[in-house]
């Protein structure tokens, strides 16, 4: 049996086979960044070439998609990329189908990364969870009962803007305090950027790190900085923290699942940023309520294996 | 086929017979109120002798019990009433069980209401809900797929104490700006009070309808001011539907259910309060996302109706 796992990221694209859904290791494996000038039809394209590449000729028994955008996953069309332009109304799973002749399961890439920390990673021995994505958005998935839980329109797991805060920063999305524009590793860059510019005084060992290039921070050099000292560091990971934490614990009062699984770039934080996460949650969450935070274990191949057990129907 | 539902409820109690659960008409009936200084074993003897009215001899075929507090819906062991002392680690599927000789099914009030509304009442045509129930506190239940969630420890729903304002007042469980303490009847009554007793200039006609008694003013007296032009009241009720609708806009972005029925006291409230309810549940829910808001329509017996539906196992 052959499965071929495909991951179409905002920058990034993968594919992979698996012989064995039980063994936990790639046949083959293949990831390669997009052209910054990617179209739907080049990310196709690229990764028609990558498939290729890693079945080597052999026909798969069956296809799984992760997409980074909204899709249709009972339709199987993609509604749109916020990254890349053509992506509306694309019927990728039909495409691909054409193209493979096999059957091909298809859903974002926060539903799908949800799926493989529970079948393969951080989730295994659950059976509801809430995988959330920090990167430079915030997603999430749900598991429920064992099943992925899109809700009626296939858009749960939108805790990125949920509201923490209402008298918080302007989101992208109009409104104000949302997780993401609090959380998310761009904001937390620019944070520490508009501190550094205001105050001259401030931030001394940041500014080393960066060679003075204020502007070309990022959340990485953030979290580097705070695991070296660094008081507006260690607080901008702090704020951000704090409101992903209220997040969670609003998630936790609201569904009470059995774990939290942190994935994404901003989840690679160190200390700083985690405790503030789960004192935050704690604190928002009711007693009664268990509130489990821990790291996702598959880092970037979370999509791939979420699309395996997606192409397997586990 | 006799189906025996009851209601274990803060203050009133209720029993009822069902001979056929398509028929939505009850055979026998009874309510009443429990006395000032109830206890759990009051609660229970009172409960006993309204049963027996209702059933006259007959033996029931299975029992639905709602129970106005936190309950192991697997165990069938009550947690504890806020309401009654006495209810902690009472065995009530138990007691009843050896009380009635049939199989009893029990879940806390805010779940059997879901289920209540769910298969009979205003969701009907759903397959996903959340009831929201706003009275002296704020509860919610859950139906996904048809089936209640009631999370990985019973907790779910617990829409009351997520927070919506971080900077907002403090709330009995300890935290700031849970929608509890933004949208409850006691509360939406000691903010106008507060009000009134600072600015002697405001709230006539408020003050006309409570004669004066300001200390007195209920959340109903609220509305009916409200209704009548009073803008300290209309106000009240804004804020209160703003709080209640950022909470509703966040679970819709949690988990896109494909309906909202609110009951309970507070949802009796007019226009001022329901467009502020729906407005910023539509401005805090992501523009994809379908945001329907609608009143129970079982009113005080959605949670005897979803104790039939617990007990038949529909």
């Amino acid at each position: 049996m052959t499965i071929l796992a495909l991951d179409f990221g905002g920058t990034k694209h993968a594919a992979a086979i698996l012989a064995d859904p039980s063994e936990r290791r790639w046949q083959k494996y293949e990831r390669a960044f997009a052209p910054p000038n990617a179209t739907a039809q080049t990310d196709i394209e690229m990764m028609r070439s990558l498939a290729q590449s890693v079945l080597q000729g052999e026909k798969p028994d069956a296809v799984g998609v992760s997409f980074g955008g909204p899709v249709n996953a009972h339709t199987g069309i993609v509604r749109l990329s916020h990254h890349v332009p053509g992506w509306e109304n694309i019927p990728l799973q039909e495409i691909l189908e054409n193209e493979f002749q096999a059957p091909v399961a298809i859903d974002n890439d926060a539903n799908v990364a949800a799926l493989g920390e529970y079948h393969y990673g951080a989730g295994r021995d659950c059976s509801s969870l809430f995988y959330i994505t920090v990167s430079t958005g915030v997603g999430g998935g749900w598991i429920l009962n064992g099943q992925p839980w899109r809700g009626c329109e296939g858009m749960a797991g939108e805790i990125g803007h949920t509201v923490v805060d209402p008298n918080g920063p302007m989101c992208l999305c109009g409104k104000q305090g949302c997780v993401e524009r609090l959380t998310s590793g761009p904001y937390i860059a620019q944070r520490v950027q508009d501190i550094l510019q205001r105050s001259r005084s401030q931030g001394r060992i940041l500014r080393a790190l960066v060679q003075g290039n204020i502007e070309a921070i990022t959340a990485q050099q953030v979290n580097e900085a705070a695991e070296m000292g660094d008081a507006i560091a260690i607080q901008a990971l702090q704020q951000a923290g704090w409101a992903l934490g209220v997040g969670i614990g609003n998630a936790a009062n609201f569904l009470n699942p059995q774990l939290f699984v942190l994935g994404g770039g901003v989840s690679k934080a160190g200390q700083h940023f985690w405790q503030a996460v789960r004192h935050s949650a704690r604190n928002t969450a009711l007693p009664e309520i268990t509130v489990a935070i821990v790291p996702a274990q598959l880092g970037d191949d979370a999509p791939l294996w979420g699309a395996v057990a997606l192409a397997t129907g586990i």
